[in-house]
């Protein structure tokens, strides 16, 4: 018997590029000059292919905040203490996080899930309880997690998708917390796009010239101890990745399966996407790039990947928060789609000749 | 006894710069790593000078959609006919335009302005109606209009500004409809910057080559045929304008005595708004600009002006759509500063070193 995984990526289905025409005449024959509003008739379009309709319907959305905690932080590749995770779980869980704030100007909800956190998290009322371990184990001496361990994150998230979408959630983001948590992004990245480690290694919250050098180290050092498990995308996940990485892998495999577009936030969250995709390539029509991170090493990655995302604020925080204004961006367009008026029903006068 | 343009001029106020070290304190503060929102918090601080304080507040927000014919039309710069300027304004009327749907999305209300469509406008309940003239003469034989035109079409937006603000609308956004209206926005572009024609002038509403040769030509021409009234920025207005882009011209004016954040929409609002900081450069500190439009020269503009636009989204519909969606990311921006916690109160732990 196949298991969770398998069956779910098995069922995702390719989009109908067959109904492409039919999306775009509609679009034609809004009021405004043909592609006048660009990027959003793009966007429309895809949300159109994803949910497979030429009637986009738009719903309840909700951000994922995968946290986990990563072994890796012991080689000082980050400029917080891991402490900080906990930490902020607890703020986002109180509402005085960035993607709070920035999740309620969307007019979303916000699941914080702990995937992985190097603390118990008592007393944490409204967080989703997922923990695979207290955190991974240090990449640069090892694999992070085991296998099995990667599964069951990944199953977790598609879980989590597939139950939102179930319960009316329209359109889901990702989004992550976890202390040293670029550093293993930043390995997956070199492994799958077998590009250099220096030209996708970023400074993460901010660390200096001489922790920058420490971290392409670290991340070189990952690769190699690592390179007999980079065979295939679930042992290179487990290898490299980290519990939220994974989950977050397993979200957009759900919300894929569903049919449902997600939004992916920055560096972590593309990190994930990109594990996603390399398991079953359908999966890309299903996302949204939503913001260029200043993270150096994502504008590399989104044109290996050949994608231009919605926005380019110089943010390099994470949590969902680019997801979040993205998706504001995303049902814009998709009010264009239904709500324009139309050149005949409007009575305004075609382009001359 | 000054008149009104010149007594709201110079009642504009050059914004404190000794707010900025509170305000970055305070953004440092929140519980995030320092700059890691970015352009969000330039976002955030330059919303503080604009309003003057530490304590910003959002509130009601409108965007101004200003109409006007233009005598140019006449020389086959557009790729739509004339009459498609009152179909549209009663298609915005009855809230079918692209611009009516975002601003529904931003939640901000609209209002229509007929600064001087070629056209009587009969029946249009909801219309604002400050019609200075029906259309504009063709600036390619002589000015645009009189300088006393102009002047009362500035006027009117100064006065639409501050009575919105009066009304307590907090942040506005400027819009235009006016069918050719990108010549009369490119001549001004190539007097007020001097630069090349080449280098400002675009397809428009989707001119083909030779289109886009005739309207370089004619822009020439109307620099050329108005030589000597290019001397300050209001007989250049006068003479290249259009009375949208001379009521956008006013708002922005309005709004910065008002100290209210405006919102320029793309190509022709910022013609609009490039002729007020002309006027006085300290407006500049008052405009936020919403997006790069793809009508070629405004990259080179904004460039000139040493702005980076809010969005990139490949849009050239005007309406005042690009300034909808970038209320949306402003109004994020604010939220972040108001609502955030901050590192002590959240109990989160601050950087290491």
């Amino acid at each position: 018997m196949p298991r969770q995984l398998e069956q779910t990526l098995k069922s995702i289905a390719p989009i109908d590029h067959g109904l492409t025409p039919a999306i775009e005449a509609h679009l034609d024959d809004l009021t405004k000059p043909p592609k006048s509003l660009g990027r959003l008739e793009e966007i429309a379009l895809r949300y159109c292919l994803a949910t497979g309709t030429t009637k986009p319907a738009l719903g309840p959305k909700k951000i994922f905040c995968f946290a986990g905690d990563h072994g890796v932080a012991e080689e000082g590749v980050s400029a917080y203490p891991k402490a900080v995770t906990p930490q902020m779980v607890r703020n986002m869980l109180a509402g005085g996080a960035a993607v709070n704030v920035l999740v309620r100007h969307a007019g979303a909800e916000l699941e914080v899930v702990d995937m992985g956190v190097d603390d118990p998290l008592d007393n944490a009322p409204g967080l989703c309880r997922r923990k695979i371990r207290r955190g991974t184990a240090n990449i640069a001496k090892g694999p992070a997690m085991s296998v099995d361990d990667a599964r069951r994150a990944v199953e977790a998230g598609i879980e989590l998708a597939v139950t939102a979408h179930a319960k009316g959630f329209r359109m889901i983001g990702t989004g992550d917390m976890g202390i040293a948590n670029t550093t293993p992004s930043t390995a997956l990245f070199a492994a799958f796009l077998k590009c250099p480690v220096e030209s996708v290694t970023g400074r993460g919250t901010g660390i200096d010239d001489q922790g920058l050098q420490n971290k392409i180290l670290i991340v070189k050092k990952a690769l190699e101890v690592n390179r007999a498990r980079l065979s295939d995308p679930m042992s290179t996940l487990a290898a490299l990745g980290g519990f939220e990485i994974a989950g977050i892998c397993g979200l957009v495999i759900g919300a894929a399966s569903c049919r449902m577009p997600v939004v992916v936030d920055g560096f972590i969250s593309t990190a994930g996407a990109l594990t996603a995709v390399q398991m079953r390539p359908d999966i890309k029509d299903y996302l949204f790039f939503s913001h260029l991170s200043q993270e150096k090493g994502h504008r590399h990655v989104m044109e290996t990947f050949g994608v231009r995302p919605i926005l380019d604020l110089d943010m390099r925080l994470g949590e969902g928060t680019g997801a979040a204004l993205a998706m504001m961006i995303i049902e814009g367009a998709v009010k264009i789609y239904n709500e324009m008026a139309t050149f005949s029903s409007a009575g305004v006068s075609q382009k001359d000749g």
